[in-house]
């Protein structure tokens, strides 16, 4: 059998470190999924991540409703290159909770972040980074 | 206020019609969400949109184990544009299970898509799309 026809899979799975990296280093639009009332929900939101934690802002609305009292998410960031089928991605869980403290507020206000579709917005959302894994799938 | 600061937000709800054009045609990467023993997943892959279904192949792995006796999963796919705060996603909801028919599987292995990760791959899945959405953030 050719390399390329072997059956075996081309993926590497990714220290913590790496994708942490990538989580923090190379992306800029990630996609939160959670239920929502029975159903599942996947959508896409700029973000920044820190070392135990992804910040994203938000306004009144589905996003809102469902995390304001916490609740299990999974957040996942990728990127490819279609002419090499290479790419990587990188999922989190954990728990989605409205920042309400003011001086952490105060902290990301002044922060680069900005909500694109709500330029106005004043609402914040934190995930504890529990759990991280990515891979990659090198270029062949 | 000015209109940058007015707190209205600027996300448009597209029509099933352009939701679906825009996952046919133009995006090859998507994301699947699904619950794998208690954990919520999305993952990305390389796929194909038909009217009624999207369709990705994959390996012997947690996403063929998860689908194998057909969950609801959720799709996602998105472009974004940072420079102009802009960008559309779609999110698709529906039922995945694994292809066993043999002329849908021969049509598929004839058709244009391949696993990026295992090029022998000879799995494929069919996510039905029972239910289609899509939101656009124009150019500021």
């Amino acid at each position: 059998m050719s390399p390329m026809s072997d059956g075996r899979t081309r993926v590497n799975e990714l220290t913590r470190e790496e994708a942490l990296h990538l989580l923090q280093h190379q992306s800029y639009v990630g996609r939160i999924g959670f239920m929502f009332q029975g159903q599942l929900l996947v959508l896409p939101v700029n973000y920044l991540a820190e070392a135990d934690a992804i910040f994203f802002c938000t306004t009144e609305g589905t996003k809102l409703s469902a995390v304001r009292d916490g609740i299990e998410v999974a957040f996942e960031v990728d990127s490819s290159r279609p002419l090499y089928h290479s790419g990587w991605s990188v999922l989190v869980n954990g728990t989605a909770t409205e920042v309400t403290d003011a001086d952490e507020l105060d902290r990301l206000r002044r922060g680069p972040l900005k909500s694109w579709a709500v330029p106005s917005s004043q609402h914040w959302v934190r995930i504890s980074i529990d759990s991280i894994a990515g891979r990659q799938i090198p270029e062949s």
